[in-house]
């Protein structure tokens, strides 16, 4: 089979627009489920540019052609698109809407596909002022002759002792949430959602356990199923119930049609604009609100909390493991950044219901650890060398639970310079601020981030990032809707949430440093208490490099919370350890400080 | 003269309306300004309903009638208004657009003045689905037969030795601002952007020095001032230049009707909605935008700076005189909240430059300083007693700065209790946490608020209230667009802004703690820095009172900072006491800790 040079696939597509009558088409970065992972059969951006970053979009125009993409991949955007047919730009200084008003005629018609964008995300290109034209057939699948099928694994039932709550419960929350907004029905297109509202898993993407669907749930408790019924084998099929219809996709727009005259939750952020489209064709009132399974799924229920803690015990084994395994290997310069993250998942893979990793494992030797979204290929794979920072962050899927924890070692034999454990304290006594904080209920994310920088601000030091995010129950590593961020949404922390904390520090260059932690938050008991107190339980159990901390820099409150979490990590993973293993962890966690 | 019983008043309000064909009226606490302190032409809502609270609004409905005003007023609300006549409600739990949606007829025609509420004010009562109609006079007016006059202060000039920046250079900066944005123009309505950009100063209105008016700016850097020619003297007529029109109120509308075709930006959430009424009506375009003159007024000049910190020490003068004062007379209960505030102000009146407080003082002891704007009246006023916990929070204008300074001191002559010193030294704790911070710009005030609460949230405590507001060169103490509070609007902080760390904890029934000094913004400069950083300057110079202090619960850093303060309030203020206030201060500022 042969494949189209890059510009002939071009030239395809603006034949096919203007086929369509459009002036522009506008490729995202997406899914008909607006997701972080996109399945091979959506990767229309990789598709038509070549540019495979997690995030990106293409505007295609009759004479020019752009990609836009954020900071951290302009390098690869170089160097995977090619420059004479795609102009390169940055998304958020030269946004595409502004774009395409300065370099489209007036009047053009920008064509869009309404499954790959949301409501909020079109209404950008309204604003400035653009003629957006949706389309019914996306015209880059009229040109991509060998797009691969869709993903077609099986959804399977995720069992009581690991959800916690039946299926049946959960519709019934979900439907009183409705009744009292006084909505008929809401739209379910993220499959977390979904996955976590009928108490099943699938395989349809990578990293995260996805079975892709969409559902409607109505106000009545009862739910509609849009998933391939090919897909879901006769033991799911009975473990959905028969509250829930089952149909393919086929079946999604006659469904919607008949909501004509009823009240409909759309997500305007999460959901394709096309589900609200297609409502108020059909004379169907489109409520705008967030996916009511957002903060449910959020707020993990008792089981989920227990099947949590034995995740990251579990988990813990293989992070302690491996981190005795690099303090043997660093300092001999017989590794690399690709060696040692095939290591880890190794050592992860001997862990009981592992189901793969949560995301690309980032390994960062010296000056690729400065790069915060640094993902290690063959080109870029380099040796771990004795005497640097190494950074490893990385993450994995359990029945019961998911994980993410990031650790900056120092390869040693030598010490690490006096300058590096400064700054490395530092973003420990930032990652110490937040772990103690206790916070009263009402409290957002964009509230308490600045805690996890205040040491580093002291000496004019800051991180480009978001300090946390949500982690889900075995489902998507990145959960909405709360994240510990200056740029979080407006949306209360709630007991039962699961947050990381993992603030950083990064000199481009030379090194960069996170200390990740996964927390889970709880009701704090204050006997003097004025209002409901919240703080956090955690989940995460490996020693932080001790070659890297240096304790006249800390407080003896620090001092004593490093000292007490060391001591409980040697006491929760040590008995669990060989004995190599285990005299090294002895080690590791020996007291610090006067 | 005879005074209409309130019944006979909103009877005659009833029959107005029913004349204008309304079905309901608005009457919010509010003048043409939307400003804190209203003169008493402007003050329709005490006239109508007898209540005189900074905070609320009146519906008049032809059989039902409501008053509305938030946690502060409740009490005062039920002791002012009748209770026949009006149903008194909270504004928050019950809204008024939500209020009138569910009691009035569907349909129902709710009058209100487009002069008394701002763009985003009225889009609330359009949300809740009412038929909103714009009255041309106000029907409160017509039933209001003694209606005061309104203010006529002359307008002063407001030296170049003051402003630090010419108004010439002050429109120039304005007018470029307006380019950019590609407006023609832009309506001011707050009397602070005024009296700010033409360097004038008034005295319409109690505690501000504002001269009430309008005006328009234009992108040439020309200005329209609507005022009565005769609160301008010749001297301030000359101060304005050749640049400046000036006309009274009734040139205003026909100076919008000539703006027909150009672009004028209004703020929707500051100007009443009347400006954007009658300029879309003219045939002009109007373009929601922030007053353009508050980011430029809120970043203090260096003059200005150099202003706020002479005002504040003639104000620490007057501060140490009145501690002294009361620390030889609170044990002796010879003195009460209302002559304790009397005799601060007869402080205050000694020094240059005094030209009157900058809010009515909170004088509370014991219980009454729990309530957060707690104002003394001859009913409330009561004697401040040995052995108790006395709040001070007051402040002054000056020509050449505003101050606002809250102590909160221990009578004695007895110890103070170990759970209040705890208390006091976590607000201590909270307000040293922001006075020694150090942050990169582009924070704003909500991401900083915690540090002032973490000590208190350590112990399940916290407050009800934001921990700072910025503060005006001699104009409002309570000034936008910046604060340092969960609900702080997203506008970074910026060098030249003055703002007040004012933490607290309050225990009703009890007592208040409040300790406040105002910051002054200034660039940081820390020899590592990765980007631009900002520090706080302290403005404020008068001891924390020590009997309230527990160093055993302080650290280290934080003893250095309240001795380091305490030294400097000796060395700048001690010099112009008189003796035995200079020894009393002496004392004040000993050393505390190990």
């Amino acid at each position: 089979m042969s494949v189209s040079s890059p510009a002939t696939v071009l030239a395809d597509l603006r034949a096919e627009m203007s086929r369509q009558g459009l002036d522009g088409f506008v490729v995202p970065r997406a899914d008909e489920h607006l997701g972080e992972y996109v399945p091979a059969s959506a990767e229309r951006l990789s598709f038509l540019t070549g540019f495979t970053g997690s995030a990106g979009l293409a505007v295609v125009l009759a004479d020019r052609a752009a990609v836009f993409t954020d900071g951290r991949y302009v390098l690869q955007l170089e160097q995977q698109t090619d420059g004479g047919l795609w102009e390169r730009r940055h998304i958020t200084d030269d946004p595409p809407p502004a774009w395409i008003a300065k370099t489209a005629a007036p009047g053009a018609k920008i064509g869009y596909d309404p499954l790959l964008i949301s409501e909020e995300g079109l209404g950008r290109y309204a604003d400035a002022g653009l003629a957006m034209q949706p389309v019914t057939a996306n015209p880059v699948d009229a040109v991509w002759s060998d797009r691969p099928t869709p993903p077609q694994a099986p959804a399977r039932p995720h069992a009581l002792d690991l959800a916690g709550r039946s299926a049946d419960d959960k519709r019934q929350d979900i439907a009183k949430v409705l009744t009292e907004a006084k909505q008929d029905a809401a739209v379910l297109t993220d499959p977390a959602s979904i996955c976590w509202l009928f108490n099943i898993r699938g395989a349809d993407v990578p990293f995260t356990p996805f079975a892709l669907g969409f559902a409607l749930i109505h106000a009545d408790g009862g739910a509609e199923l849009f998933m391939d019924p090919a897909k879901l084998p006769e033991d799911t099929r009975a473990w959905l119930g028969n509250s829930v219809s089952v149909a393919g996709r086929e079946a999604l727009e006659p469904a919607l049609r008949r909501l004509a005259g009823k009240t409909v939750r759309v997500d305007p952020a999460g959901s394709p604009v096309w589900f609200a489209q297609r409502l108020r064709d059909a004379g169907a009132k489109v409520a705008a609100g967030p996916d009511p399974c957002l903060l449910p799924k959020a707020q993990k229920n008792p089981v989920e909390q227990a099947g949590a803690r034995n995740a990251h015990d579990r988990d813990a084994v293989a992070m302690c493991r491996f981190l005795h395994w690099l303090a043997r290997n660093a300092p001999r310069a017989t590794e690399t950044e690709m060696s040692a993250a095939d290591r880890l998942l190794a050592f992860r893979r001997q862990a009981p219901g592992f189901r793969g990793e949560s995301f690309p494992a980032i390994s960062g030797a010296g000056e690729h650890g400065a790069i915060i979204h640094y993902r290690v290929s063959e080109d870029s794979n380099r040796p771990i060398r004795p005497n640097e920072v190494y950074l490893i962050d990385s993450g994995a899927q359990y029945d019961d639970g998911t994980t993410d924890i990031t650790r900056t070692v120092w390869t040693g034999p030598g010490a690490a310079p006096a300058a590096v454990r400064a700054r490395v304290t530092r973003v420990l006594k930032g990652h110490i601020a937040i772990a103690t904080l206790t916070f009263p209920q009402g409290v957002n994310g964009a509230h308490i981030d600045a805690f996890a920088r205040r040491a580093l601000w002291d000496a004019g030091l800051d991180y480009d990032h978001g300090t946390g995010h949500g982690v889900g129950s075995f489902l998507s590593v990145h959960e909405g809707p709360v994240s510990i961020s200056r740029l979080a949404r407006p949306v209360p922390i709630a007991p039962g949430m699961v947050l990381s904390n993992e603030p950083g520090f990064y000199l481009p260059g030379q090194y960069g440093i996170r200390m990740e932690n996964l927390l889970l938050v709880q009701p704090a008991s204050l006997p003097d208490a004025n209002r409901p107190f919240l703080r956090f339980e955690t989940l995460t159990w490996a020693p932080f490099d001790r070659a890297l901390i240096d304790p006249a820099l800390m407080t003896a409150s620090e001092l004593a919370w490093l000292n007490a979490y060391h001591a409980q990590v040697l006491a929760r993973v040590g008995p669990r350890l060989e004995p190599d293993v285990h005299a090294w962890l002895e080690v590791a966690c020996r007291r610090i400080g006067p």
